[in-house]
């Protein structure tokens, strides 16, 4: 691999970093426009367990806007942790996965806990790196009872 | 951009990665000489939803040390997750974003967790990135009722 | 340092953040194959805590594999944060420090956490980075007692 190759996976490697936790924030802090920029023109949100997928950015931020309203929402907080990222610099494809922790808290104050596992795969266009299929797989889920302090927050 | 510079943005979305993680290590493993460098000379700490502000090393230093003796924490774990970085190489200056997922056990062992997000301000002096500035708004906090297993550890 | 020996040294620490994410996915998905890779011969897992150390690959898959059926696990999730890399390029070894938030299902269905800090060394052998010795400190560890909706599940 040339200097340059080298250097422009590294750089894919940082980009794919930055669309994984641009996700994150976009969402849980309700930047819209910064939870749509992560997403490639036609790309694909699948909700594995729920049989349920998404296609092209207006669906998909339509989809994450949706989610805060029908749960009620008070917080959300998506922390990604083991990213994986293989690039595929010729091809101008990657595939990427991380685990995530996920907290939010419900209209009624009580907490839930989830943990899942995102598998994506991006595509660079134009020179820019997005995603074009990101498949949540959920394995845990729980909740911890609100305290007296969460009660009075 | 040349080669070089490529190069350096690499380096310096490096060098901010390892000041947000030394915080943290530097933190709750209590090891000051890690914790203060973190931060550039005159850097600011601002707690935001206490109206805080912590400014110089020696004062960002005391201020952690005597949280753990003010709230009588026996363990602190910060973990960092999402982090984003935007790099100005020409002014030799940074933007950086992380959320962090906090546990902390106090004198009583019961067990707390909040969770944040930290927006930073990064120079580079001397060919070196420090933290200059640091804002923390929390926007989680709910307490873990100790378990049988806490109480007897 | 030259431009080549600056891109091996991003290199390095891309590859041992990979390692440190796969050997959470290899252990928690009970990818056996992903978890034995992150390995170089002879290498060393220490329990610390426990006083155990288990040495070859073999060895140690034995030990990851046996985890899960000691303890009746149903769900492991390793999630990392804060890693530290040091590189030395010339003598081919780094060394590693992270975090670690592990949530594990047991048989009756109760959640335990813990939080951990890895200390690990790895070596490059044949250009292919990996671990040589990876010692895992608990410090904390709690139950989350097991909800309604966990018993269900």
């Amino acid at each position: 691999m040339t200097l340059l190759a080298r250097i422009e996976r590294l750089e894919a490697e940082s980009a794919i970093r930055r669309l994984m936790a641009d996700y994150c924030h976009g969402f849980d802090k309700r930047e819209w426009d910064r939870f749509a920029s992560v997403w490639q023109d036609g790309a694909v949100w699948a909700i594995v367990d729920a049989g349920l997928e998404f296609v092209g950015v207006p669906a998909i931020v339509a989809q994450g806007k949706s989610m805060w309203i029908e749960h009620g929402m008070l917080q959300s907080h998506h922390h990604n942790a083991n990213a994986v990222i293989d690039v595929d610099l010729g091809a101008a494809v990657a595939n990427g996965m991380t685990d995530v922790h996920v907290n939010v808290q419900l209209a009624d104050r009580s907490w839930q806990r989830q943990i899942a596992t995102y598998v994506d795969r991006y595509e660079r266009r134009d020179g820019v790196w997005k995603m074009v299929r990101r498949e949540a797989s959920g394995t845990a889920h729980w909740t911890i009872p609100a305290s007296e302090n969460d009660r009075q927050a």
